[in-house]
């Protein structure tokens, strides 16, 4: 039997790439981990998710164990709506859906609107997983710089109007992270944002509004760029794998109601009822403004002490854009090839993201890698780029 | 904005069908419900999955709240490759995926095979959820009929014979229930399964085994097509939503190392740490032979009394199959429109579902039921087969 000789032509062109999850460096146990976009063990409400488990099963007994039947799966909706309304983003509960994490979200989004024949735009560097996600649709992705102010709206306006004038296929949609943006931690700019939906009616495209990360601001957080969306044009996608746990897989999309209808009729996992029912009777006994509060306050603290570190442990060459949010410090290390560095690294006992996965173009990632300040104590990190460091100094000898 | 307008032109092909979930009945809080394919209340293990999320838990703190990290994820793929193992499967680690449910593997199975060229042969009538899918990738959809023994593979050769001498294309895949089949609860015989896999052979298709209710025998459990098959043909699908919980979302697929990775491929709702873990716990904890053993007992007993309240309550030219398994009695009752009757036998109390959604041609199924013994208990599946009688009465006259 020749298997391959089952997949489809459009198939086998996606099983060229490179495999999903290539990024995952292999990691020894002691290593300190800077390359995990997780949150902080002890930010991860585990005991209240044990107490919220007793509770729904004892109040429902089974009820959140069928396909259907929990009320507490419209509660979990009647959640996100409420939080969007807080943000304002008013959504109608026909412009919602639920899904397992932001990924499910992008790779439905991707699902109803990319073949191989539809082009997008992503911004360079951007998201690994949304990068293979769009891989599995078609080749024709484009990218667009970030700088410190994030997505260069400016050169997405010329790359716009150079395909009008050629004649060539309007993207489809553009994929950001706006805000702390995952890897580079940068945050567009209101004008940016301004001119990316002025861009989206001018050159008739679609929004694809990553915002994992958007409400984990030091500060304060920006407006979502769905927020200011007079057009419909924004297709928002939230998670709440960043401010409650992952491994809940809870995320949504709020777009209009033609494409929610869409996303749900290719949405083939089925709900989620057990995972969805805790996550509501968890959410009712938490005050989420505070703990939102408690996660920025330890969150800019662990990224305060790696940018300290990062002064003092790296080469006077290295540079990275100062983050007002999120997860991510974005390192540029001259001279360095990251993915050699990385094994150095794991030796010494610190790991961290090669720069090479979060690019179309990987060549144009070499000299970048992606820390995070999420997952380990102040202390570790302190240790980790310390060690970071070292290496980085034998690698440039 | 034409918001139509961004849909590729298989999308929009496939939102011609009908809605997903259109099957699903409005059904009066009170009714008796025969139409759910769901497990009996008392039958999942709700207070062990609280125990087992609480030493979870308490065990590993926040490490299946993360996206991988907990030592369980392998222990459930583990406990999958022993009970394959037992049933005379025996897989490789490389053999296996977990999914999110039966229903997330076969859209993952038909994902990376199906393009709108591609043909697949399904049962009918069969899963209407499977149906959904396969309607989501192609128009090319062919129907071979069930009888009391399963499918009628001699249909199913003489439909091959007959598509090789045109030079039609052939089948990609038969997508088959072969025990205690859903709709229908009939189960294919050993002649007739050794027939399928002797013409998948000979016309070089796949088969997709559903076999979701392939252990809920009331006295034996015959042998799987992925057991009797030496050329790695069977794509398995198995799903612990009938044995333990749907509500857990926790499905799987044993087929070749190749095109397990091709579906992991396209798996883009990332894993489900929590409910794969806190599955992984209950099943440590439960003696899963005597769980089979007392749920193959209560089904046995709530299908005799639903078949004796059949003779009793329906008129004389009503039929059915005899189940030996499973969750559902296929009724035939001539002269009436199922689809009609369905809103009289609400209004009555009870719930069915109409034969219609389980075909491809939808007239053929208008004169069919499903019902479910799965769900009730024996006291109001008596009297819901007596209202169901009392209205398939008034509609004969």
């Amino acid at each position: 039997m020749n298997m391959e000789s089952f997949f489809p032509k459009d198939i086998k062109a996606a099983l060229q790439n490179n495999p999903p999850g290539e990024w995952i460096p292999s990691v020894p146990a002691h290593a300190i981990r800077l390359h995990s976009g997780y949150p902080a063990p002890h930010l991860v409400p585990s005991m209240e998710l044990k107490e919220a488990v007793a509770q729904l099963l004892e109040e429902e007994n089974d009820l959140p164990l069928h396909y259907i039947g929990s009320p507490r799966i419209d509660k979990l909706k009647e959640w996100v709506r409420s939080r969007q309304d807080v943000r304002g983003m008013p959504a109608k509960d026909e412009e919602l859906l639920i899904t397992a994490g932001a990924c499910q979200a992008i790779d439905l989004i991707a699902r109803i609107f990319l073949d191989k024949d539809a082009v997008v735009v992503v911004e360079s560097p951007t998201y690994m997983e949304a990068l293979e996600i769009f891989q599995n649709y078609t080749g024709r992705i484009l990218t667009v710089p970030i700088d410190k102010d994030g997505l260069q709206t400016e050169k997405l306006a010329e790359l716009l109007e150079e395909r009008k004038q050629k004649g060539l296929t309007k993207p489809t949609f553009l994929y950001t992270i706006p805000t702390f943006h995952n890897p580079t931690g940068t945050t567009m700019t209101v004008e940016r944002r301004m001119h990316v939906l002025k861009l989206a009616e001018e050159y008739d495209f679609l929004v694809l509004e990553d915002d994992a990360y958007g409400e984990l601001g030091f500060n304060d957080n920006p407006k979502t760029l769905k927020s200011m969306d007079s057009k419909g044009r924004v297709l928002y996608v939230g998670s709440l794998s960043k401010v409650i746990a992952p491994g809940m897989r809870i995320g949504w999309v709020h777009t209009t109601e033609t494409f929610i209808q869409a996303l749900f009729w290719f949405k083939k996992d089925l709900e989620h009822p057990f995972a969805q029912a805790t996550m509501a009777t968890l959410l009712e006994n938490t005050d989420f403004t505070s703990r939102l509060q408690s996660l920025s306050g330890a969150y800019q603290q662990k990224c305060q002490v790696m940018l300290e570190a990062l002064e003092k442990y790296l080469p006077e060459n290295a540079s990275w854009f100062v983050p007002e949010g999120g997860y991510f410090v974005w390192v540029k290390l001259p001279g360095i090839d990251t993915e050699k560095l990385l094994s150095n690294a794991t030796e010494a006992g610190v790991s961290f993201l090669p720069g090479k996965y979060f690019f179309l173009d990987q060549t144009e990632g070499a000299e970048y890698i992606r820390l995070s300040f999420s997952y380990e104590g102040e202390e570790n990190i302190v240790k980790g780029i310390e060690k970071l460091g070292n290496v980085v100094h034998s690698n440039l000898k």
